[in-house]
C-alpha cells in the first residue's frame, strides 16, 4: 500500500496572452495545490503559457494570407517563450520552492517557428525535458510546427510515498497533447517505454474527450491526468481576432474545461470538472498499474511481438 | 445524402451451447431485423455460435490440468464448428433468403485447436472471409489459439442505398473481437486498410466498454457496431462448470449486454441496451466517415509517415 | 465414448526375400488379427515386402563398387514390387475379404531406383496412397532413393465405431518410416495435416526407439503404432551377404522387434513386444486426441504462427 | 579424448518465493558442485528465482478476474527480477568466484509483464544472454508473456578440458524451458544453430518427460541437461493460493524432480533423481556430438534442404 | 542371365536418293543381319530413306533464295515418303518376314514440310510409332521442320530371350537423331520414361561423336546403338548440288561412318566401324541397366526431385 | 585474337590427410604454375583439402554402424575445414601473392555435416563463392551431405588478356564436382547461366571420364578443366581404413589421375595426364565459345523454350 503519490490537474487559462500575469497565476495555483491538497505533481493545460487563439483564422484562406494575419502572428509569436528562458527559470523556482513536479503546456518559440510544447520541471533538477506536439490539428497547422521523435520523453521520477514517507515510489511520466491522444502509434510508443502517469494537457472540451481518457487509461493501464483550459472571452485580449467584433460577450465560454483524473482500470478518480478554475487531486497507487497489466499489457503479454513492432523511429 | 445504409447489432446469446437451437435463434433474429427494421447488415456477438464458457476454469491450475477439464474441453470442442461446414452453409442460406449481410462471432475448430473467430457472410457470395482473434485474454488462452496476420480482412462491399435504391454505396467492413479492441497496433492496421464499418462482437459488458467504443469511433473515424451477449444462467447447460453447483440461480446474469452503434464523430446512434434480447438499428451515412477524416485521419494526414509505420506483418 | 476403433501392429519379418511366401504370411497374420482380436487396422513393419538386407554392404567402398555388389542389387531389385502390381492387388483382396485397413512397409521399384515405401490399402477402395521414405539412413542411401513432397499423405478414413457400431469414427492416418521419425520438420508437417493415427513401420529395435515413440505421441497428441520386424538368420536367404559366411547361425537375431502402441498422452497401450511373431491390439479412443490437444497443439494454439511456418514444400 | 568438460544439473527449489534466501541456496549449491564434483557448468530449474506458483488460479475464470487474483499477481510480480539487476549481479559474482558457468530459470519482470526466462552467466563476462520462453502452457498464459525470436541464443563458449587442462574445448549452449521442448520447430531452430549442450530447465516431473529428454538428445545429437524443481508445500509461502487452505500438509510433494543428463546417442549419463535436493554431474565428451551426427544430422545431411526451411523468423 | 537380346546397327547409305533401290538395300541388309548374326533389332542411320543432301546450300543466302534452290528442294521433296505409305508397308513386310524390329531414319513429307524422322516397325504390329527430330542443325533448318512433344515415344517391347528362348525380356526403346543427342533436357525426358535401348541414328561422323555416345550410355545407364551413314560421292546423284562440279571424285568420302554399340557402363560392345557398309551386332544383357542404375540413376536416386523437374512438356 | 587467358589444371593429392602439409603443396604447385607457365587460373582436384577416403566403409552396413566407424568419422571431420577459416585465408594469401585465381575441391565442415565443396578464390577479392556437391555417390552418402540450390554460382570474372595485356577478358566460371557431371539438369542450369570455364574437380580416373569431359565441352560449348587426384597408398595415413591391413603396398595406385583440358568444340588442348604430380596449362580463347555456339546452344537457339524449362529451383 506504500506505492502511492498525490497528483493534481489544474483547470485554468492563459491571462489575456500576458506572460507575467500568466506566470503569477501558475505560481498561486501551484502553491494552492500544495498547501490545500498536499500535491506532489501538477499538470497544467495545453498552451497555458502563450495561449490558445481560439476562433482565429489568422486571415488565412486557401491560396491567400492577408497582411493583418501576419501582424496577428507577430503578436502571438511575441507572447511565446524560448526553452530555456527566464520564464522557464521562474517555473523552476516555484517548483523548487513548493517541491511540486510540474507538467505544463507552453507555446515554444524556436527560430521562426512556434511549437505546442509540454515541459517537465523537477523541484530539484529544474527543467528536465520537453515534448513538442507532433501533429497539430487543422488550422493549428498554420501557426505551429511539428515536433519529432527527439522530444518524446518518458521520465523516470522517484517520489516520496505520500502514505509512508520513508518509502520511495518509482514512476514514469509522459505527456501527450490534445489530439495526439488520437494517434494510436504514438500512444503505443509511450506504453512501450512504460509510462504510468500519462499527462494529457488539452483544450478539447468535447463530451467525447471523456470517453477517450477512460479508454486510454484502460488500454494503457496507466493513470491519465487530463488538464483542460477553461476560458471565456474576457480571458482573451479585447481585440482577439477569434471573436466576431460585432458580437462580443465577456462571459461567452471559449473553452469549456473537463479536466479529469482516471485510474489504470478506467475508473474516474476525480472530475470531470466544468468549473472555470479548479484543482482536482487524487492519490495514485502505482501498484494499480501492475494489477491492471495482469490481464492487459499491450506492449507485453498482450502484444504479438513477432508480427508487430511498436514503431516510432527516432529521427 | 444517398450514401446511406441501414445496419443492426443483435444482443442475444448462445442457446445452451446447442448448435441447431442457436442457428434457429440466428435465423429468427435476422428475419426480424429485416422485416421490422429493414436492415441490410447485422452484427452478432462474440462466440454466438459455440458459446462463451463464462466462469469456467476447465480445471486448470498453474502447472496442472485435471482430467475433468479435458472432458469439459471435449464437450466445448464438439460444440464448435469448422469453417466452412453445414453451419456456415445454413447461415449463408438465411443471408441469401433475407438479403442481409452477416458478421458473427463463432468458435472455430481447426485440427486440435479452437479459435474465437468472426465470419463474414454475403447474401450473394455466401461465406467470404473470417477473422481469428489474435489475442485471447487471460483464461481464454487455455481454450483458444491465436489468429495471425493471414486473417485480418477488411472487406469491400457494395450495398444498395437505403434512401435512394438506385444508388450504390461502397463500404469497407472489418471485425475486431472483444479485447482486441484494446490493441492499438491492430486497430491502426484496420484503419490503414480503410475500415468504415468497424464491427466489434464482444462479451465485455463493463461500463468502460462504452468509453472505448466511442473513443475508437472518434479515433478511427468509422462507424462502430458493437454487439454483446446478454446471458443468464438458464442460457447455459444445466451442468455448466462456470457456475458453482451449490449456488445455481437461473436468473443470474452471466453477461450483461451493452450493445451500441456509434458514429465516426463519436456520437451514440443507438443503445447502449441492457435488454436480454434486443436489436438496435441505425442508418449509417458513409459520408460521415469523410466528414470525420477532414480533421483526423490517423493513417493519413494525421500520421507521421516519416517516423512511424503502421506495422502489422503478415505471416 | 463412441469414437473408438480397434487397431493392431504386427511384429514379423519377410520370408527369405520370397514374395509369395511373404504375402502368405501377410494374409494369415491379417486374418488372425481380425478373427482373434477383431481389429480394424493393421500396421506391418518397414520393408516387410522386399526385405531389409541387414548387414550387407553391397560391396561398396568410398569411391568404388565391386561387380558382386551390382549382382546383389539385381537380386534385391527383382525381389521388390511395383505399385500398383499383382502384389498390391493381392494385399487389396485380403483387405477386402477381412475388412481390415492395411498400412505396410514395402520395397518399391520405379525405373532403376528402389524406394522404401509404405502403402495404404482400404477394404473398399483398395490401394489408396503411398509414402516414400524421404531420408534413407547411412548405407540405405546406396540402395534406396529419396521420396519427395508428393508422397506425404495424411488420409481421411471413416471407421465403424468398435463399441457402438451405428456410430461413424472419423480418423486421419499417416506413416513415417524408421529414422524419418527423427526429422522434426517432417513430423510437424504430418501434425499440421492433422494425423491422429501415426503409423511408424521400422526396423530400429534399439531401446531408445521406445523413448522416441512415447515422445512423438505426446508431442503430436496422436496415437503411435510402431511395427518393427523381428528376424533371425533363418529368415534370410541362406547366402545373404549381410552375414559373414564363416559364422552363420540360423538363430542369430538380426532385428529384435519392439513393436508398441502408445496413446496421445504418451501412455503405452500395448507392448513393447520382443516375441518373434506377435500381434498387439488396442482400442483407440479418438477423443483422446482432443483431450491431449487441450494443452498442447504444436500446430495450433501451441505454435507461434507469425514467426514460424511448418515448411514442407511440395515439389 | 581431450574434448571433455564436466557439467551438472541441480535439483532444488525456490525458497518460499524469497529472493535473498533463494540466492543463498544458489550460492551454496554452486559452491558444492564445484568443490565436491569439480563441475564447470551448472543448470538450475525453471523459475528457480521468482518461483513456480503451482496450483494457483490467480482467481481467473473464463471472462472474469477477481481483485484477489490481481493482488496475488502484485506479490508474484514483486518477487520477480529485472535483467540486469542486483540479483543477476550476485549470480555473476558467484559464477566469477567459482569459475562455474550458470544456466538458470528465473521469472523476469519487464514493464507490466512477467516472462519465464533462462539466463546465461559466464565466470568472466558475467550475464551474457537470456532466453524468454516463447510458449507458456495453459494457466501460465495469464501470468507470463511470450518471448519472441530476439531471445533465442545459442552461445559459443570455450572451456578448459577437464581431462587435459591445456586443451580448449569449444561448445555451444542453449536453453529450452519446460514444454517448449515439445515444439519441434523451436528445437530445429536450436539444432540449426549447432547447440551441443542443450539445457532444459523445467518443472515437469512426469514419467513421459524422461522419454522426451532421451528422444531429444538422440534427435538433436546433443547432450541434454534437464534440471527440474523438487518442492514440497513447506517450500512455498504459508498462504500460497495454490494449496487448498483446509488441506495443508508441509510434506506434500508439489513438484517431483526427475533431473537427468543424457548423451547425444540417447544414453542416460546421470539420474533421473527423485531426491529433494541433488546435484548430478557427468563428463561430456564433445566428440560424441560428431560421432552422433555421423548418421543423423537433422539440419545437415539428414535434412532435405531444398524442400524444407528451418523457419524461425526473428521479429 | 536370361534377360538378353541381340541387336545390330547398320552402317550404310541412301542409294542415290532413289527410294526403291534404298528399300532393296534395307531388305538385303536386314536379312543378312538376321541370317548371319541372328539379330532381333536393327537400327538404320538418319535419313536413310530420303537421303542427307550433304554439302548443299539449296542456293540460299541470307535474305535470298535462287530459283535453282527451289528446284533442288522439289527433287528432294519428291524423294521423301509419307507415313504411313507404301514404303512403310514394304518395311513392315520385311520386318514381319524376318522377325526383326526396325528403327530407321527417314525423310518424312507432311504437307509442304519435310521432317527428319525415325520410325519404329514391329514384326507383328507393323509401324508402331515415329519420332520427328525436334531441333534441326544449321542449314538443315531451311529444309526440315521441327518435331514437337507429340512424337517422343519410349516403346515397351517384349522380346524372346536370345539365350533362353522360353524367357520373355521386357525392354524400352527410344530414338534420338544426330545432334538432338546434345540436348540434355531431351535426353533426361527419355531417361525419365525409362529408355533402355537408346537408338541414335546420325550422320555425324566426327571423332567427338564417340565420346558423346559413351557419355550418354554412362549417364543414362542404357544401351546406345548409334547407326551412322557411310557415303561417298558415287552414292549421291551425279548432279548433287552439294559437290563442286569442277572437282568431282566418286571416291570422295561424304559421310565417314563410326557406328557403334555401347553398354550402360560406357563400355564399347561393338565398333566403331569406318567400313562403307557394315553390320555391328551385340548381345544386350538388360540386367546391366539395373547394375548400372545401382550407383547412378539421374531420374531416380541420383536426382534432386524437390528442386528439379524433368521438364519436357507435351504440346 | 585478344580474348585469351592462360589456365591450368593441377594433378596432385592430399598429403596424408594433413592440412598444413597439403596447404604447402597447394602453395608450391600454384607458384610453379605461375612461374613456369604464367598461368592465371588453376583448378585443383575434388577433396584436395580434407582428402578422399578411398576404399573405406566407415564400418557401415545396411542397418548398422560400428563404433570404430564413428571414430573414423571424427578423424575425418577434424581434417576438414570451415568456410571461411584460416585455411581459406591462407589460400587467399597465395592467390593474392601470385595473382592466380583458384578453384579447389575441399571437404567443408558445417555443424555436424561434411560437404564436398569447391571454393573460388580471387587474387583481389579473396574467397568469393563456394559450390556444394548436390549429389554424393554411393558410400559418399554416409560421409557427405547434399548441397542445394543456394550454392550453384556462375562467377563473372575479368582477366587481363595473356596475349594483349591492355585488353580485358570477360569470363564466366563454374564448378561441377565428380559425378555431378552426370546430372544433365544441373549442367543445363550452369549452361543457362552462361558458364564458359567449366571446372570439373574429380577423383574419377576411369577411361569413360575422358569421353564425358569431351561430350560436356561439346554439348555446353565451354572449356572443360578437369583436375583429378593421383594418389598412392603412401599418400594416405598409414592406418587408412580403406586399405586391407594385411595387404598394404605404399606404391599401390589408389586414384589414377587423368586430368585434362578441352575446348568448346570437344578438342583436347592438354592431357590427359597419368603422372603422379603434373600441371597442364593451355591458352583459352574465349571467342571459341562464341564460335561453338554458332551451331549449338542448348539453352538458346538449340533449345525448345515452348516445351522445356531449364528447371533448377533455388531453395
Amino acid at each position: 500500500m506504500a506505492n502511492v503519490i498525490r497528483a493534481s490537474v489544474v483547470q485554468s487559462c492563459t491571462a489575456r496572452f500576458n506572460l507575467s500575469e500568466t506566470l503569477d497565476k501558475f505560481e498561486s495555483l501551484t502553491r494552492l495545490a500544495k498547501e490545500r491538497d498536499g500535491t506532489q505533481l501538477v499538470v497544467f493545460p495545453e498552451a497555458f503559457i502563450g495561449g490558445y487563439p481560439k476562433g482565429s483564422t489568422f486571415s488565412c484562406f486557401v491560396g491567400e494570407r492577408l497582411p493583418e494575419g501576419r501582424d496577428e502572428f507577430v503578436k502571438y509569436y511575441n507572447a511565446s517563450i524560448e526553452i530555456p528562458s527566464p520564464a522557464t527559470e521562474r517555473i523552476a523556482e516555484v517548483s523548487k520552492a513548493t517541491g511540486v513536479f510540474v507538467v505544463m503546456g507552453v507555446i515554444e518559440r524556436d527560430g521562426g517557428t512556434l511549437y505546442c510544447t509540454a515541459i517537465f520541471v523537477d523541484p530539484v533538477e529544474g527543467l528536465v525535458a520537453k515534448h513538442r506536439k507532433i501533429l497539430p490539428t487543422a488550422c493549428e497547422r498554420f501557426i505551429w510546427g511539428q515536433g519529432d521523435g527527439s522530444t518524446l520523453p518518458v521520465l523516470g521520477k522517484k517520489f516520496q510515498s505520500c502514505v509512508e514517507p520513508s518509502h520511495t515510489v518509482n514512476t514514469k511520466i509522459s505527456a501527450t497533447i490534445c489530439w495526439e491522444n488520437y494517434v494510436p502509434l504514438l500512444r503505443t510508443y509511450y506504453y512501450s517505454l512504460g509510462t504510468q502517469i500519462y499527462c494529457a494537457p488539452t483544450v478539447d472540451s468535447r463530451e467525447t474527450w471523456q470517453s477517450s481518457m477512460r479508454h486510454i487509461a484502460f488500454e494503457g493501464r496507466c493513470f491519465v491526468l487530463s488538464a483542460c483550459q477553461f476560458a471565456t472571452e474576457k480571458d482573451y485580449p479585447p481585440d482577439h481576432a477569434g471573436v466576431d467584433a460585432s458580437n462580443r460577450n465577456p462571459d461567452n465560454v471559449m473553452i469549456n474545461g473537463g479536466s479529469v483524473i482516471i485510474s489504470p482500470l478506467g475508473q474516474v478518480l476525480a472530475g470531470p470538472t466544468r468549473q472555470a478554475e479548479d484543482i482536482l487531486t487524487a492519490d495514485l497507487d502505482l501498484d494499480d498499474v501492475v494489477r491492471g497489466k495482469f490481464d492487459l499489457d499491450t506492449v507485453g503479454h498482450y502484444s504479438r511481438p513477432d508480427s508487430t513492432t511498436p514503431s516510432f523511429h527516432l529521427p
